[in-house]
């Protein structure tokens, strides 16, 4: 039977002694967000997920959602009522405005939360996270109006949110789209086109669901600047509030699909339905963006979810499956073969993956932080230098954390053999969840584009610069110090390894961009790792500070963080030397057949 | 909808260019593979493929095997009349002894089909790649009642075979097998005990099942060298040839599992089934391995098909998907977006998995002339040497091609975006089904440790020397080639690299056998680019006199080679720089933590 306990205390550590939250007390929510509460949320939160819907996890895959001949849909046995218990919880809301009913805790924990969610079950947990998108862009760019009919509701989790992009020519080519939508006497708009691909589009679990939806109004002009945004309801919304008439769009088909079986993923049709605009027209596609930086985010959490769920398992599976003996001679001479976690590659490959998974998380608590910054300090340079390193840190965080996290659950699945092919252990499910999400919300190769063509060189390289300096500033710091050596050495390498690649780029890829474009991919993971083994170097400063401060009953978890990141420093960063190097041989073999010859 | 044609051209510029195999024309059967037979033979192979089996592979993964109650399996609709035609077209004796109704042809031969077969629809490949194993270990091991009995009708398809390896305590560490054999007063013995993960089990294609089960004879010393291999026929063989009592053995259950769904994975029941010894008593694990190694080089072959399918439907896709702009401009300004084969990123996944194909191919050709040498040839050196590097090959080729053959699959799928993740493309489907190959027949970690821990230290070295030997002598011989000096100096290095590594498992490894283990995997997939990169500069020597001498209308598909090959050293080899880190961190933070940490 498959298994899973949230890393509550990887959390605590994480917000208390790497990042020290309590710092940032003069940030509305952080006050709010004290030991006790952070402790009583996660551990609710934890319980939750570890009770109610892990058990569900096998069963949402197994059953699938079901549509009925008159579009409805029904999700699998068991999910409506672990629905009803997430928005008894409130955890929709946890870093909603309290305005709009919402708890206004730091994101820090919506992120850390999100992350049991998806581990315990994915396909369940899209129905909130995308509600949690939608929320951001209704808050961003509603009219006051929009906000009071869909927020509070939204937020209670009684309605879900959908983003609709995707039609059928057009997924990461926007500019091609056909939804169209017209101008109507009273200010609403008929929108009238198909949607693909929209998960949570259409279910049983809440009582509406509100779809935003992007399309061309009448007249505007082709390509992305003629793109706007709608809020369509499926029930429209009565001015007291209630439910009133049924809006013109229907869930056509559900897609047969590799995973996350227990999420609805329609193709949406609209028939002339009622929306409304949100944001200025033709300005929808900046908007849906709000939208899509909160899903990126949210994605990457996923890829460290499924990871760390794949991890527990195989570590479980690694100490009980009795097979073969040490190399170094028998371990447990009574039993009929020693377990095999006394291989080395059976250990290589749960290091691999811890060492990542505890990287990873520690990656998304920084962005989440930064998060709570850009949003809340009073200081606009504060508020500025944060929204750089949000939005530099983000794509790294969407593909390097899906690629990896996916290529973690392969190698979970792995330590099973035959086994781990069989839907029994539930390892093959995980590695079939996980594909996802390094293909929505922008494929990987987006993510690397975004980041090498868009992120680098945006306000002349002042988001990179300042994350080189902080990376380099750290590492001068500590350099000296002999326990921080064996990490900071190697980190310096791979930031040097980063930097000249970077300096590769403005000096080749100006005139060349296929330069960039061959090289992307390679420079995404090259700044993922260095990343992650800046957040080793945190964690390990801070293990060090917790071991000599006596450590309180955590020696053991704060020396195994030692260990686990010199692991990193020793076997994963060696990649960045290769990256570089396939980086610095640029486009030209990579371009030079002609279409035809493939 | 997918697509699929059989790389003939390719198969035969390496038998004719690559390999010259009528050098060998003094070997059994290599007389008889004139050009003009291996056209008509791989032709009419890759006709039954693309147009009888490959409309087949998606109706087997939707539909799967059904166990009835009585324990009967029937396969998917279509698969019984592909598999008549299969036997009628006899590809199953392509390389089978003449004597015995084989057509005596180079294994060459049987494994280029054997692609075909697995990139058409692999779960249906299996049927017959079992028996293919198990014709080998009878031919081998039988005795010659047992020969007679069995192989003509196996040869020809009318019979197929299992291999019964794993119990469900037992895979990888056989020696806990706890199957038993009694022995009868008539010379047979009675089999009891539950078998497990058995490929083609039980099915509808074949009048009699033929399997070849490991067991434990009553009294015989435990672990491995107590085991014995029996022949266990399905239905009871009367002395006249004609079919007897049904044997005392049933399909228990089928397993649920990730893909291969046309293929029965069988729980197998054995209720005191009648069995013949094969082979000498206590002497079976090694009988096994003769079908093991057979089928080790088979499920390599897999890999590659699946990654050459996966490929193929990438390329096409990348040429008809219209999505955005090339970074340079637009290159089909007429067209609403350019095709995605303008991007960099799409053409580096491409050239990826293509570089990979072509040269694993090769690698997979050079190792069946091994075979055929090793069996063939009259002069007992040859034959040793040949034998040599078959054995060092085949856990690289199952454990290199199986591994790079997924991860293509799932770089091809990615190219799709989320059309990838659904089955209407087929994409998924090649991920599932290619994920098997790295499990199945010895995971790829045991194939790293047989690499490291038994193929290297060997005969003092003698294969591994060799190989290196011979990797040198072309380098040294090309190197002062102008057109050759782009490929063969990257592999220089990489060989430099795999020489470190192997001279640092001697001085590491003997008193510290972690050490191996650590590094076992990272040495294979490191000696694996060094044979593929030796596969390159074969190709491309041969190429370039191909290219010389006019090239017969292959001119485009040769200056393919020389583009391709420089891809595959200007962005494959660079990893071997971090394989050897890897290696040299040594087993020090692998094993440091307690197991109660995990």
């Amino acid at each position: 039977m498959p298994t899973y306990k949230a890393p509550v205390d990887d959390v605590k550590f994480l917000l208390e002694d790497v990042f020290g939250i309590e710092r940032y007390n003069n940030l509305p929510g952080f006050a709010d967000a004290s030991p006790d509460i952070v402790e009583a949320i996660l551990s609710e939160a934890a319980k939750f997920c570890q009770e109610v819907l892990f058990p569900l996890n096998r069963v949402g895959d197994h059953e699938g959602c079901k549509r009925g001949p008159d579009g409805s849909v029904t999700t699998p046995k068991g999910f409506k009522d672990a629905y009803r218990q997430l928005v008894e919880g409130g955890w929709i809301g946890i870093s909603a405005p309290t305005e709009f009913g919402g708890q206004g805790l730091p994101v820090l924990l919506t992120e850390a939360v999100n992350e049991f969610l998806c581990s315990a079950n994915m396909a369940f947990a899209m129905y909130s996270g995308l509600t949690q998108g939608a929320i951001a862009a209704l808050y961003a760019h509603g009219t006051p109006e929009q906000k009071a009919t869909y927020l509070p509701k939204m937020i209670e989790g009684r309605w879900t949110g959908t983003m609709n992009l995707t039609e059928p020519h057009c997924g990461t080519d926007l500019g091609l789209l056909r939804t169209k939508a017209v101008p109507q006497a009273d200010g609403s708009y008929k929108i009238t086109g198909t949607k693909i691909f929209i998960s949570a589009g259409e279910h049983d679990l809440s009582d509406n669901i509100i779809h935003l939806v992007i399309s061309r109004i009448a007249g505007a002009p082709e390509g992305t600047k003629g793109i706007s945004l709608f809020v369509v309801p499926k029930f429209l919304v009565n001015a007291d509030g209630s439910l009133g008439a049924r809006n013109a769009l229907v869930c056509g088909s559900l897609e047969e699909k590799m995973g996350i079986h227990g999420n609805s993923t329609c193709v949406m049709n609209y028939d002339g339905a009622t929306g409304w605009l949100m944001g200025e027209a033709n300005r929808g596609l900046s908007a849906m963006f709000t939208m899509m930086n909160e899903a990126r985010l949210g994605v990457g959490v996923q890829g460290l979810a499924l990871s760390e769920v794949a991890y527990q398992n195989a570590a479980a599976y690694a100490k009980e499956r009795l097979q073969g003996r040490a190399l170094s001679g028998a371990k447990f001479p009574d039993k009929s073969a020693d377990p095999i976690i006394v291989h080395p590659d059976v250990r290589r490959t749960l290091m691999t993956i811890r060492s990542f998974n505890e990287a990873a998380r520690a990656l998304v608590m920084w962005t989440a932080l930064y998060s709570d910054i850009a949003h809340h300090s009073e200081d606009e340079k504060q508020r500025r230098d944060a929204d750089d390193q949000m939005g530099l840190l983000t794509p790294v965080i969407k593909g390097v954390l899906t690629d990896q996290g996916f290529a973690n659950t392969v190698m979970a699945q792995q330590m099973f053999g035959g086994h781990g092919y069989i839907a029994e252990h539930g390892m093959e499910q995980f590695v079939r969840d996980a594909r996802i999400a390094m293909m929505y919300e922008g494929a990987n190769g987006i993510q690397a584009l975004d980041l090498v063509g868009r992120k680098l060189p945006k306000d002349g390289g002042r988001a990179v610069m300042a994350f080189f300096n902080e990376v380099q500033a750290f590492i001068n710091e500590k350099k000296s110090d002999a326990t921080m050596k064996p990490y900071v050495e190697p980190l310096n390498v791979a930031l040097g390894h980063l930097q000249q690649a970077t300096m590769w780029f403005m000096q080749n890829a100006l005139g060349k961009p296929d330069n960039a474009g061959a090289g992307a991919m390679d420079y995404m993971h090259l700044f993922g790792l260095v990343a992650l083994g800046y957040m080793w170097c945190r964690m390990i400063a801070a293990a060090g500070v917790k071991l000599k401060a006596g450590a309180n009953g955590s020696a053991e978890r704060m020396n195994s963080k030692l260990v686990t990141g010199r692991f990193f420093m020793e076997r994963m960063l060696p990649e960045t030397a290769a990256q570089l190097a396939r980086i610095q041989a640029g486009a030209e073999s990579t371009m030079a057949l002609p279409p035809e010859a493939f």
